[in-house]
């Protein structure tokens, strides 16, 4: 009987240990599967043999559930790139795998994981090799091709949009006017910054939200506040850390030479800091910039019940595909109905999902690129629905961590 | 029969309006109190007779509980501090006072809230005004004398204690080393940095923390931080934003000379900001700095129970002395045991309050200045546990805004 070995990789999300709970579940629920076995920091971990043992963990229920709902990568992640020629470190990895006796292969991770994954599933076949090697995708940027969404993105989202709304009450409770720029996370796609728009109208969300996908102009940029500023005293702004101007500019190099202060010196900081300083001087009203930073990924107390339980059906499923003798495939969440809503799990062909980013369709964002439209709220209201509270110890939410469960 | 009015002033916390739903609650049940009156935006708003009339939400219990989690002043709130000498604006506010047949004036806020309760009450008795004065004090910063601790620092702090505790288990999934940089909220006094202990120890929290309470000095932050990496390849710090130097300079002035580019500029940004760019340079590891910023004081989503409890009965309490004959207090929650964890509420004289900062005890913070001890522990403690959880709408907390009921 073969074993299973499962690793992380790539930076971690709130919901990406429930996809390794769903995994280890259903390794250890498998009559077919020998051993759970888990790579400590990746693949790169592995080739050390830095290889743990998870069938304690995953028949104690009550640790499952913790691990559902611990955030950052309990097995320890890495950023690593398989080299496309040197045969060497496959060479190594099927010396390892075969070592342990491992017929399955789990890679939860973003894009550079599903490119393992295909790598491995390749040389396997070409070298005859009995290895499934299965891809569970994880993102909080929601930005992969052949799935409706993201395992981790809806409670990324969640958390972006109680956080705005919390903002946006905050920052209304004075009578004068102000101007609040809150930076999300999302390089090449607005998934993240459209979620803030769950947060609600009528001074609880966002007046005004840029994505990546439109070309960012800061002319238009003060007349979009301008025109808020004849309606409402506060204009709440969200924007993508990736937003940038027509030229494919990021905005740090498109307007360094505008944000110079009056000794000559460039202005630090990331885009909502840098809009802040350009907005204080244009428009002469109180602005303040908030980067959400890490706590996107990473902020557990507040999870989206739907996303920790499709997270670990997303797992759970990777195992019964593999075992069922699928290989170089990632399992993609596909959506059958919205009302009531539904999802089903799906293999896809990896190689389909690596490298490739997907952005907001053009009808998810308004004709003015300021904002986005019903259709995304439609799409993305599902997946933030539900919610898990962690479990408590001393007022501070509990994790299982490896090695001091 | 008198009426109660009541107003919010100073930045909001997540506590502030449980301290507003324990006034209008007792201002509801009592017989002796006519109607409850809100002034919206505080005294400033007051002064314009923007006043709402809070009956028909004092007698709903659905929304009194709804208000004690809602975040940001419902009321709205002003910066305003009154004049020592200008007659004209006390004799503004007394002729309105009367004109609404009011008795009782709650005013929930800071050190210039405290200070106008001061002011008020003091005219009141000088001209013989029959109306009582009271003070309800809240602040995230828990820097107010005369009271164990403040309404609205247990949930901040439970706020900041878990999203550390996040950012720490995040921080570590990869091998390699690197520097994580918290900068809290705090200038005067580190209350809040040092909460972030809580978080815990072997890896769930900071491995140094830094407050205002003891002089900033870089070199031997270097040297903190070097011992730190003999034994653990990620360290997490926590830090005042109002850290200063020996000479009581802030880190922005004190290192400006050390923070320039290769072209001469000055690094603009927060102290956290400034650390972060000179750990890396002195350190070639990996550093990321996190402004943590408003969210703690308004993520009403993790409150802590025991807070928002107390600031409640701080409100309802307030309503009783008032009742009782007091005038030029305010309400001060005392501890009475720490096992089991027990409090009362007393009314304090308010010029002892206003404007005087209660800082970290020498005792509370280590010797090196560089962590918090057990007794600090010991102390906050209580005033994180418990849960209260929000209502959910559309996946988001529910907030109750005034107008929009």
């Amino acid at each position: 009987m073969k074993n299973l070995i499962v690793g992380q990789s790539g930076g971690p999300t709130a919901a990406i240990n429930s996809s390794l709970a769903g995994v280890i579940k259903a390794g250890v629920d498998s009559e077919k599967i020998g051993k759970v076995y888990g790579m400590v920091n990746g693949i790169l971990g592995m080739l050390d043999r830095q290889i743990v043992d998870l069938d304690n963990l995953g028949n104690d229920g009550a640790k499952v559930e913790l691990l559902q709902k611990s955030p950052a990568s309990y097995l320890g992640s890495c950023r690593y790139k398989m080299p496309e020629m040197d045969e060497s470190v496959y060479k190594k990895v099927f010396e390892i795998l075969e070592e342990y006796n491992i017929g399955y292969f789990f890679y939860i991770g973003g894009n550079d994981s599903m490119d393992t994954a295909a790598k491995l599933s390749k040389y396997a076949k070409e070298h005859d090799k009995d290895i499934k090697f299965v891809g569970v995708s994880k993102t909080i940027d929601n930005d992969l091709p052949e799935m409706d969404h993201t395992p981790g993105f809806g409670s990324a989202a969640k958390y972006i949009a109680a956080t705005v709304r919390e903002v946006a009450t905050d920052a209304s409770v004075y009578a004068t006017k102000s101007v609040e720029i809150i930076e999300v996370m999302g390089r090449d796609a607005g998934w993240l910054a459209g979620s803030s728009a769950l947060a609600g109208e009528g001074g609880l969300g966002p007046d005004l939200i840029y994505l990546p996908e439109k070309p960012f102009d800061l002319e238009q940029f003060y007349s979009d506040i301008a025109e808020k500023f004849k309606v409402k005293n506060h204009v709440l702004i969200v924007i993508s850390e990736g937003i940038r101007t027509a030229d494919g500019k990021y905005i740090c190099d498109a307007v360094a030479s505008l944000t110079v202060d009056a000794f000559g010196h460039k202005q630090m900081g990331g885009t909502g800091k840098i809009l802040e300083n350009l907005v204080k001087e244009k428009m002469g009203v109180k602005v303040r910039s908030i980067e959400l930073n890490t706590p996107q990924r990473c902020a557990s107390h507040i999870l989206s019940k739907t996303d920790i339980e499709e997270s670990f059906n997303v797992g759970y499923t990777a195992v019964e595909e593999a075992l069922s003798g699928k290989t170089g495939v990632v399992i993609a969440i596909k959506r059958v109905s919205n009302n009531p809503y539904q999802v089903t799990y799906e293999a896809v062909d990896v190689t389909k999902v690596a490298n490739v980013a997907r952005t907001v369709p053009d009808d998810y964002i308004n004709e003015s690129g300021n904002f986005v439209t019903d259709k995304f709220i439609e799409y993305i209201l599902p997946l933030v629905e539900g919610e898990i509270y962690p479990e408590y110890e001393n007022g501070v939410p509990k994790f299982l961590i490896l090695g001091a469960e």
